[in-house]
């Protein structure tokens, strides 16, 4: 049995079909914890379809009681269509991630309610005032939960999931249990490690400001070796369960509460993709936000606070993890044997350091690539998008891959973070030359 | 279904037992594609148990027309017994990996005429006349055709296996499938990654000489850090599929013949770690060599050519595996489309030297590893042990330890092979102080 023919559902249970609204009802009315739950007759439950992202189904169901939100995998990418199919197993890898995360992380994932592994569908609790974190920043909000709970998400997830917290055995059955999960990272593979950087017919950029800097980075081979490095670390680097896309589109917020939700690219990577994608989107932000001014200057608060976020998601997730590493490393990683005493302590957290510089190192690069995949390649981000005017985003767009392209080649030259922020702030007005276009 | 649970036989096979010289006579006899290789009557053939490794049985069998070589695995550790078990499922993957070699380096590993996974067992070829190269080194036996072979063996089984050859979703696929061999990676983690470094009761060392240095090495913060990073990449580094245990015990040979045999420690794990294995066990054989001398200079030949080993194991690996990477890349790692026409070639063509370069790192930080756990850990080589006069062993083992621990907390000191090959000649007449022993 090769993992591609892992069986996705109990014998008995009904073969895969799209759910349309009234199955979705006669569906759900069958489960009675789900019925319970959402409440009154199920004629009464308001089903509504929002998924808005680029690949599932995702329902909005509410009874009198409550609500659930149902989420079911499409045999192709619904960003594309048909023509690109995508296997259903991945509702299998989200639904196991979430039981990870929920144990790790507990209450920063959304509450499963019911799993259904043939029809690819989860149902889960409905995250309700939340939003979507993407969409509060582009309207100018400040969350101060958020540092809070994401560096708790990313450091627990992370460090539980590593070798330096589980034996060999454990981390080498995680990485099995994910493994089937290839076709999805393969989306990653070509959209942010490789299309952006070549002639792909799925790229697109706010043509015709960023021609030439689109041109540029399909040139620029000192940029393609350094993707390719990264490509082949996400790849060969099985460092921890990682969400696998964790941007500001896979976080729900309230002003007091955080959730991660859609972990269905997960697999044994590279911590530094993690995190790496949380500090990309902030910045993305923050660079987007002068094109969402009315009154220039008017959101320099937001701006502030996402510098500061951006030095905080990094400095709080690494003491974190510090924290976790000096009582929790039961793993196989770093015996506790070979750095007993004072003296071993000492050398120990020499060595932490440095763990924790080559994970910095790691985590610009992840960083910068995300950035860039989201202006030059296949799929963009409303931070950008939603702004009209064409010049205005291209000039957005322009100061975020000045920065990544710096952090993707020149990597070394960022040792702390606040060199990232820094870097940030000195590009916020800057004008890049379009007079070619 | 965990990976432990896997199945190791059809259900129709017969369960596991340890099989004794009639046993496997009688087992034998029912195979006819076996007894046609054996040929006469079962009752004539001659059947020998050999086995002198540390984990299983070993039989010849011969018949009035040909031999085979019988493998079976204990369901525990032979050199320590009932009280270390140890899983038989190695078996299956010793068998998946001779497999896999076999089909990317042919001719250089025994062929499977046979293979039982519930009783554990593999019948191959006899390789007659072939020894163990072990041996041979120790009495001074020239290979002309080792270097050849083996570098031909490295090359293509670690460059077929990894990013630059098969896309990510087949490299996905071949590490869960080596994954459940876990138990054996735990006794590389456990026997060389860790004991030698700390008080273990398994350890020991030609004392009283050595203990100096043995309790250095364990007071060795240095040491124990850069140990512990070679252990996480063991970990956590899945580049190709490893023999995982490539020392002169591992490889038979003639003048001019070579065969590897024995992978039942494969898994996916670091390039380095196999090509290591090679150059630090033909280190250990120069510096064994002055205690098999009975007369002072009589094996400068076959020195010579043990160190001009080391060098061309290096480089013709290294010259192999480039010029498979020009030919044969269709893997995932390095696309060919971000490095297109004759400037992309010229670049990728500096960040293969790159890449090569961090392998020789990983190379001499593994090697020196293979040569101290052998000299301080639990399981020792005969280059040293046949030395009988516990002084001169000593002596031997202490030379190639300084070299060794230069090579593990030092590696960036050694940018080529030559330079390893030079300390090693600069140490082959060190004389260590053991006055205070």
């Amino acid at each position: 049995m090769t993992l591609q023919e892992r069986p996705l559902g109990d014998p008995g249970s009904s073969p895969y079909r799209i759910l349309r609204e009234g199955d979705l009802r006669d569906y759900l009315a069958r489960l009675p914890e789900v019925a319970a739950r959402l409440g009154g007759a199920p004629n009464a439950w308001s089903i509504t379809e929002v998924g808005d992202g680029n690949l599932n189904l995702v329902f909005i169901v509410k009874g009198s009681r409550g609500g659930i939100a149902v989420k079911q995998a499409l045999p192709y990418v619904r960003l594309v269509g048909e023509s690109w199919p995508l296997p259903l197993s991945r509702a299998h890898y989200e639904h196991l991630a979430l039981t990870h995360q929920a144990r790790l992380a507990p209450g920063l994932v959304p509450t499963v309610v019911h799993h259904d592994e043939a029809l690819a569908l989860t149902a889960m609790e409905l995250l309700e005032p939340h939003i979507i974190m993407r969409k509060g920043l582009i309207a100018g909000t400040i969350y101060p939960r958020f540092v809070e709970d994401i560096t708790t998400f990313i450091a627990r997830t992370l460090f539980f999931t590593s070798d330096l917290a589980v034996s060999a055995a454990e981390k080498k059955e995680g990485i099995a249990a994910f493994a089937g999960n290839h076709a999805l990272c393969k989306i990653t593979e070509d959209l942010i490690f490789t299309d952006p950087y070549r002639q792909a017919e799925q790229n697109r950029w706010t043509s015709p400001w960023l021609d030439h800097i689109a041109a540029s980075f399909r040139e620029d081979f000192d940029a393609h070796v350094a993707i390719s490095r990264l490509k082949l670390r996400f790849m060969a680097s099985p460092e921890s369960l990682i969400h696998g896309d964790l941007h500001t589109g896979s976080i729900m917020v309230t002003e007091t509460e955080t959730r991660v939700i859609d972990p269905e690219f997960a697999f044994y990577g590279p911590m530094g993709f993690d995190i790496g994608a949380v500090l990309a989107n902030l910045i993305m932000a923050y660079f987007a936000s002068a094109g969402h001014e009315r009154v220039a200057g008017e959101r320099q608060g937001v701006e502030s606070w996402l510098l500061e976020t951006v030095e905080r998601v990094w400095s709080e997730t690494a003491r974190k993890f510090l924290d976790l590493w000096r009582s929790e490393a039961r793993g196989d990683g770093y015996p506790k044997a070979l750095f007993a005493g004072a003296a071993g302590e000492t050398r120990l957290q020499v060595e932490r350091r440095h763990y924790m510089e080559r994970l910095f190192a790691d985590t610009v690069g992840f960083g910068a690539a995300k950035i860039i995949r989201r202006i030059l390649g296949l799929a963009h981000n409303i931070d950008f998008e939603w702004i009209e005017d064409g010049r205005l985003r291209a000039l957005c767009e322009a100061r975020s891959l000045r920065l990544a392209r710096t952090m993707l080649v020149d990597t070394a030259s960022f040792a702390t973070i606040r060199d990232v922020t820094k870097r940030a702030r000195e590009l916020r007005d800057w004008q890049p030359d379009f007079s070619a276009t």
